[in-house]
C-alpha cells in the first residue's frame, strides 16, 4: 500500500519542523555570537555554524521532501483552494524546496567562497576608498549571481534580475517595482529639494542631549512593553549591528546599541525592531515548521519595523504620551523641551551619502538609487567599471550631493560583496506598504491618533496581528496589500505622509 | 585495499570532533535556557534539546566509530605505550563509545521516562515531606539503576555499584573509595564534636552585611581575573543553579546568583566555578574532540572548584589581599572588619542536616552518609523504604543533628530521582584530591602563601595548568594523584588541612 497525499502532507509538515529546529538551533548560535560570546569563542562557533548548516541543508533537500510535495500536488482536494493553510503550505513547500534544491553544490560552495573573499577585500577596498581594488570581487559576484539567477529561472515576460528579488520578496517582479519607484522617486526628489529651499530647519539642538545608555536601555524597555512586546516571550540585548530574530515559538530576541549622545537613534533603533519583533510574536507559531507560521517577505517585514519606527514613533501623538515618561526615565536632559520641538526635531529632512544615516525621506532615495544600478550590473547594461560613476552622478541628480570619495559612496554598503542583489529594494517596499496600511488603518480606527496620545497602542497591534501576523504565508505580499487597503501597492501614500510630516515641520 | 591503523585513528578523531561540536552547541541551549531564555521559550528549547540529543546519539554510537576503535586497538604501534596521546585517546574512545552502546535504547527510554516522572513526584513528596509518595519512584529508579549496572558490568573482585561510579569516575571502585571515606568518617566526625564542645564560635555578624548584587558582581569579576580567569574567554552570568559548561574551545561560561545578604556566598560559588572554569580554560583545546582535550573525572573537576573556592579563598592570605579591594568595591557594609575577623568567620563549623548549606568541613561527612547509602541501596542491603530511618540515625551519629522531617532529611536532593547514583562521592573525592594536591603545591611552591597575600595566584595556576589541566584525560584520577604527590589518594591530608583551619579559629 502506498502513501495517500494526506499521510504525503502529514509526514513533509514533521520534516519541515526538524528542519525549522534545527534553524532555530542556528539562530541560537548566531544571537549569540552578536551579543554574549566572548570573543576567543569565535573560532569555534564558525565550526559550530558551519555544521548546522550542513544538517539543515540536509534536512531541507532531502529527495524525499521532493517525494512528498510532488504526491500533494497531485491531491487537487489539497491545493485547489489556495485560501486553505494547506494549500499555502504545499505551495510554500515547493517554493523553499525549489530555491533549496535548483543551485548545484559547486556553485553554492562557489558563492560562499568568493563571497567570503569578497568581503574581506570590500572591507580593505572601503577603508582604503580605493573601488579598482574590489573591482574584480564585484565582477565575480555579479557572475555568479546572474548563473544564480539562471539557475532559479525567471518568468518568460520578466528579467534576470527577477529571479534574484524573488528570494527575498516573492511574487514580485523588477518591473513592478519599476512602476512604483518611478514616481516616487521624482516626486519625493523634488519635495525634497523643495523643502532645502524654501523650508526653515526646525531646532535639533534637543537630540545632542547627553544620556546614560543605561537610562536608554530602561526607557526602551518601557516603551516597547508599552507598544506590546511580549517580554515573556522575549528579550532586548545590546550588540552592534542591531536585529531581531524570531528565534523560536515563545522566543524573539531584539537588539540595539547605544550612544551617550542622539539617544532617539537607540530609541529609532529599538522601536524599529520592535516591529519586527512584534511581527515574530504575532505569527501563528502554533504550526511552527509549517510555512503558514512565517512571515510573508522583507518588504512586508520591513513594514512593520517602519510603522513603528517611523509612522508611530516620530507621531506628534507618539511623544505627547512618551515624553513625559522620557523626562522621567532619561532624566533632566529633556527637562525643557516640549512636544512640539522634539517631534519637529525627529523629523528633518537632511540629504546625505551616507545610507544608514538618512532620514525617513531621503532613505528612500538612497535605495532607488541602489535598485538601479543593481538591476543594471546584474541585467548587464551596466559594467561593473562604470558603476561608482553612476552611483555619483545619481547622488548628485536625486540628493543634490556630491559624493567626496567611494567610502563614503558606492563602497559604503556591504551587501554586494557576498551577493546580495535584489535585497536592497525590500527596504523602500517596507516603507511604502506601511504608509499604504497606515492609511487604511485610520479609516477602520479613527481613534487611533488620540489613543496613542495616552499611550494606548493596543488596538493598532491588534490591527496588525489579525489582518497581517495571524495569515502567516498564507497571502503574497501584494494580495495581501490589495486584500487590505483595496488597492494594489503604489507611491502615493509613502509621498502623502512624508509631505503632511515634513511640510509643517518646515514651515511649508 | 583497506583502512589503514592510521587512517582509521584520522577518521575516527574526525568522527568525534563531529559529535563534540554537536554537543557543544547543545552545551550552549543549556546555558542559555540557565541565563537568559525568556519563560516562553521553554516548550521549543525542549525541542531544540532533545532533537540535538538525538544526533549527538547517533553521532556518538555509529557503528562505524565501532569498526575503526578496533582497528585501532589491533595496531600495537597507536596502543602499546599508554603515555602517548593516541594511546590514551583509543583507551578513552573504547570507554566512550562502550558507555553509549552498552544500553540497549529500551533501558535508556525507560529511565528517561520513569527519571522525569520520578523528578516531578520527588518535588511534590519533597514538598509534602511524605517519603512514602516518593518511595515507588525510588524503588524503580534503584532497580533501573542495577539493570544499567548489569549492562555496562563491573570487575570480578568488585561490586555493582563499581559500574555505576564508573560513569563519573573512571578506574574507581567503591572499596576503594570505602577505605577512603572509613577513616576520614570517624575523624572528622570526632573533630566536629570536639570543636562544638570545647570550641568558642567566632563572630560572623560581618557575613550579614547588606551589599547590592551588582557591587558583589563587580567583586567577583575582579578576583576571577585576578586568579588567572581569562574573561576574553569566557564569562560570567547570573543564575538560579550556579554552574560552569566549558562550552567550546575559548568559550567557558559560569554562573553564580546573588543576594543582598550573605555576599560570601556568591564569592564562594563564583570562585568555585572559576576553580572549574580555569580547569576547562587549561585543557588542551587544540585537540578537542579528542578525549586528551577533556577533563578527566568528576572527582579531579571538583578538586579543581574546591581549592580555589576554600584552599585558596577561606585563608587568611587571600584576605589579607582581597579584603581592601572587597572595602573598595562593595562599599561601606565592610569597612569596620579586618582580616582575621573574617577569616574566623567564613571558617566556621555548624553541622546542620541541608547538604547545600554544609559548611567545608561537615560537607564531607553529608556525602558520605549519602555514599554509604546509596552503595547499600544498589547491592540490595538496605530497602528504599527502610532508606529514612537509616539517613536520620546517620545524621544523629555523624553530625549530632535531628534530622526534624523528610523534607530536610533523604528528600533534599533530587539527584536519586533521575538515577544519578554514583555521583554523590566526587564531590568528597574533589576534597580529598583538593587537600593532597595543596600539600605537594605548598612543597614546590613555597613561597605560595606570601604571593597569595599579595593578590599573585600566578604559580599556583600555572602548576595547576602545568601538572593538571594540560593532560586532559592522559591519566586516571588515582594515577594522577600517585604521579604528582608520591601517595594514592588518602584522607590524611584533608583531616589535616581542616585541622590546622578550623582548630586556631575555634581557640583549639
Amino acid at each position: 500500500m502506498g502513501t495517500t497525499s494526506a499521510q504525503a502532507y502529514q509526514e513533509l509538515i514533521a520534516l519541515s519542523k526538524k528542519a525549522s529546529t534545527l534553524t532555530s538551533i542556528s539562530y541560537l548560535l548566531g544571537w549569540d555570537q552578536e551579543t554574549y560570546m566572548p570573543d576567543a569563542g569565535a573560532k569555534a562557533r564558525a565550526e559550530q555554524s558551519s555544521l548546522m548548516a550542513e544538517f539543515i541543508h540536509d534536512a531541507q533537500t532531502a529527495p524525499r521532501i521532493g517525494e512528498l510535495i510532488a504526491m500533494c500536488e497531485q491531491d487537487a482536494e489539497l491545493v485547489s483552494d489556495q485560501d486553505t493553510i494547506t494549500a499555502a503550505n504545499i505551495r510554500e513547500f515547493r517554493r523553499d524546496y525549489d530555491l533549496a534544491t535548483k543551485l548545484p553544490k559547486e556553485l553554492v560552495a562557489e558563492l560562499a567562497m568568493v563571497g567570503s573573499e569578497a568581503q574581506h577585500i570590500w572591507k580593505e577596498a572601503r577603508q582604503k576608498s580605493d573601488f579598482t581594488l574590489f573591482l574584480p570581487s564585484l565582477e565575480k559576484m555579479v557572475q555568479l549571481s546572474r548563473s544564480k539567477a539562471e539557475c532559479y529561472g525567471w518568468a518568460d515576460d520578466g528579467e534576470i534580475y527577477d529571479a534574484l528579488i524573488n528570494e527575498y520578496e516573492p511574487a514580485t517582479t523588477s518591473s513592478q517595482i519599476q512602476a512604483i519607484f518611478a514616481p516616487l522617486r521624482d516626486e519625493l526628489s523634488s519635495f525634497i529639494k523643495q523643502v532645502q529651499a524654501d523650508g526653515t530647519p526646525p531646532d535639533t539642538s534637543i537630540l545632542d542631549a547627553s544620556i546614560p545608555p543605561d537610562a536608554q536601555h530602561r526607557f526602551g524597555l518601557f516603551v516597547i512593553n508599552q507598544l506590546g512586546f511580549d517580554l515573556s516571550a522575549g528579550r532586548l540585548d545590546t550588540t552592534t549591528h542591531p536585529f531581531c530574530e524570531g528565534l523560536a515559538p515563545g522566543d524573539t530576541r531584539m537588539t540595539t546599541r547605544y550612544h551617550e549622545e542622539r539617544f532617539t537613534d537607540a530609541l529609532y533603533g529599538t522601536m524599529h525592531e520592535c516591529g519586527h519583533g512584534l511581527y515574530e510574536q504575532g505569527l501563528p507559531k502554533e504550526h511552527f515548521g509549517q510555512p503558514i507560521s512565517e512571515s510573508i517577505s522583507l518588504g512586508i517585514h520591513e513594514s512593520q519595523s517602519r510603522m513603528w519606527e517611523n509612522l508611530v514613533g516620530r507621531s506628534e501623538a507618539f511623544w505627547t504620551w512618551a515624553l513625559p515618561h522620557a523626562q522621567k526615565i532619561l532624566g533632566g536632559a529633556l527637562k525643557n523641551t516640549d512636544v512640539k520641538t522634539l517631534t519637529n526635531a525627529v523629523n528633518t529632512v537632511s540629504p546625505s551619502f551616507i545610507r544608514v544615516e538618512a532620514d525617513e525621506s531621503t532613505y528612500n532615495l538612497h535605495i532607488m538609487i541602489r535598485f538601479g544600478i543593481e538591476r543594471a550590473l546584474i541585467s548587464g547594461e551596466l559594467a561593473c567599471a562604470d558603476m561608482p560613476g553612476v552611483w555619483n552622478q545619481q547622488y548628485q541628480e536625486l540628493l543634490g550631493v556630491q559624493v567626496p570619495d567611494d567610502r563614503r559612496g558606492c563602497l559604503q554598503d556591504v551587501h554586494w560583496s557576498f551577493g546580495l542583489f535584489g535585497y536592497f529594494p525590500t527596504y523602500c517596499l517596507g516603507n511604502l506598504y506601511a504608509s499604504q496600511l497606515w492609511e487604511t488603518i485610520n479609516q477602520q480606527i479613527p481613534a487611533l491618533n488620540d489613543q496613542m496620545a495616552t499611550g494606548d497602542f493596543s488596538s493598532l497591534k491588534q490591527w496588525l496581528n489579525q489582518n497581517i501576523h495571524a495569515h502567516g504565508k498564507r497571502y503574497h505580499a501584494g494580495e495581501l496589500c490589495e486584500k487590505l487597503t483595496g488597492q494594489s501597492l503604489s507611491s502615493a501614500p509613502l509621498l502623502r505622509h512624508l509631505r503632511s510630516r515634513i511640510a509643517p515641520v518646515y514651515g511649508l
